[in-house]
């Protein structure tokens, strides 16, 4: 009998992935049943999910052979007691390049001092400053992960003095890899540019606070498309509000959408981006989902399982 | 006796280059006689050259070994036929470098449509509309020299799907490679962002025209680092009146500093930058100075020559 997939990640991801998905199960071979309507939770063999209002209990799945994660960060629903299932993130090429392109094209705009130009557009030719060179910009990136590492090593291509730093040690080709807890000092004391790739978990939460935003070069700019919950909001605010902190590219908020009167989107030192770093985009992500399956189906192991008491 | 070098770039020049340029030639173990005077022209056996008011008339200079340009753009000399002498360009690793960073983070704006991010911080979340991937947009490069081809070279690090074309065909690696009258159509039809880095000669001149850029897709963006005189300013003014072309970010004019009522500067589709793309870097520069000097000395073949009936 066909194994049984539940698409439990809500309606708008069930108009965008039924069919592509289906196409992906057919194309690799992978007889199922897809569905987003589960009627017998005990015949469900896997489950498609992203955080939605309506689906948190995962008791009932007892024959469930793996959730696997529309998203790569799985902060809503690792800690989520019922869920003794093996997780699986969503890791793709295509999101690793979405993410690429956003932190290089990021990086090299408070690099070049762009928005100067884009909003300065007032007749006054200011040719007395100019960037350094790439090779003269210090750049760090904190997590070197599947996103933080592939991010490091681009902006190593282009040139920056690049660090990166990641709880325990890893080795990033072109990128001064710092670790632990000194690591973290020095990765934020030369931090002219800093960016923030790292999963949100119990450890990471609030990473970026007043005491480490204080160990930041004077008018570094910061970029986050990591997680929200890094960064304290409020003391990220202050230094803000008192220049130490030059700008803030953010893309990703405790609340999202971010509330329309949040101080977020008036300062005039933090620009706003709607969560649009890194997409899962259909494509890809099927063909993970459709991989899984599988393995799960010829009993090989799961891809990109999550670790749950790391959390990621 | 120690060759007499004239530095005939301007007081300005002279200010930020003396002391570079002298200790550069005394880490290179040439001796020479370095100055901004001439009061014998005859005795002077290179120049040291920018365009200035004062100095144009290169005939008294009859024993003169070589005029070294201090700017990468010779279009301003080189049609000067009181000029005789060898010219040689100024083709520095950080003046490419600069042209890099500038080239790639510009095309990478345009292609994450930043500038809606960095100006409309209005407190809606606008999420619908994701960027295609860098491999599925199509960026060609105009002209494959030296800061074309290394230009080039990046964009295809980023994954952009890159064409490049020159005058006589070329070759760069990743980099689809168009020559002649039909490939200019072809590099203009499919060009999504479209970077110009040619020199500037008689057949250059206006390249961008009324017809040319209505070969370009709807709503493309121009990122001219090159030479103004490469675009009819007032063809690309009425494409952008018209949205044909979505926009232009311009680092180099006919005039510069481009005058404050430049229809360019209060356009909403223009971003002015002040010829800063890529500046030569004092260091680089007088190394490749010496090193000219030095082989000239030696009897040895001078670097970067310009071909004076091409005009680069």
């Amino acid at each position: 009998m066909p194994p049984t997939i539940f698409f439990a990640a809500g309606p708008a991801n069930w108009a965008e992935y039924e069919a592509p998905l289906r196409a992906a199960l057919a194309r690799a071979g992978v007889a199922a049943d897809l569905s987003d309507r589960a009627p017998d939770p005990e015949a469900v063999d896997y489950i498609v999910y992203a955080p939605t209002r309506e689906f948190s209990d995962f008791t009932p799945y007892r024959n469930c052979k793996a959730v696997l994660s529309l998203w790569a960060g799985v902060e809503r629903i690792v800690g989520n007691r019922t869920l003794t299932q093996p997780l699986a993130r969503m890791v793709n090429p295509e999101l690793t390049e979405g993410m690429v392109e956003y932190v290089a094209g990021h990086v090299l705009r408070h690099h070049l001092g762009m928005d100067a130009h884009i909003r300065g557009q007032d007749g006054v030719w200011r040719n007395e400053i100019m960037p350094p060179l790439a090779r003269e910009r210090k750049v760090t990136v904190l997590g070197l992960g599947e996103l933080g590492a592939a991010s490091a090593r681009a902006l190593a291509g282009l040139n920056f003095a690049v660090a990166g730093w990641s709880r325990t040690p890893r080795q990033v080709e072109g990128v001064e890899c710092l670790s632990g807890a000194a690591g973290l000092e020095t990765a934020l004391r030369r931090a002219e540019i800093l960016v923030l790739l790292m999963p949100l978990t119990a450890d990471t939460e609030n990473l970026l606070d007043a005491g480490r935003l204080a160990l930041l070069p004077r008018g570094a700019a910061i970029v986050n498309p990591g997680r929200g919950g890094l960064i304290d909001d409020a003391a990220l605010l202050a230094a803000l509000d008192a220049g130490r902190v030059g700008h803030a590219t953010l893309d990703v908020f405790r609340t999202e959408p971010l509330p329309k009167d949040h101080p977020y989107w008036a300062h005039p030192r933090v620009t706003v981006t709607p969560h649009i770093a890194a997409d899962t985009r259909v494509p890809g992500a099927c063909a993970v989902l459709v991989e899984n399956v599988r393995r799960g189906e010829a009993g090989e192991p799961f891809l990109h399982l999550v670790d749950r008491v790391r959390g990621y």
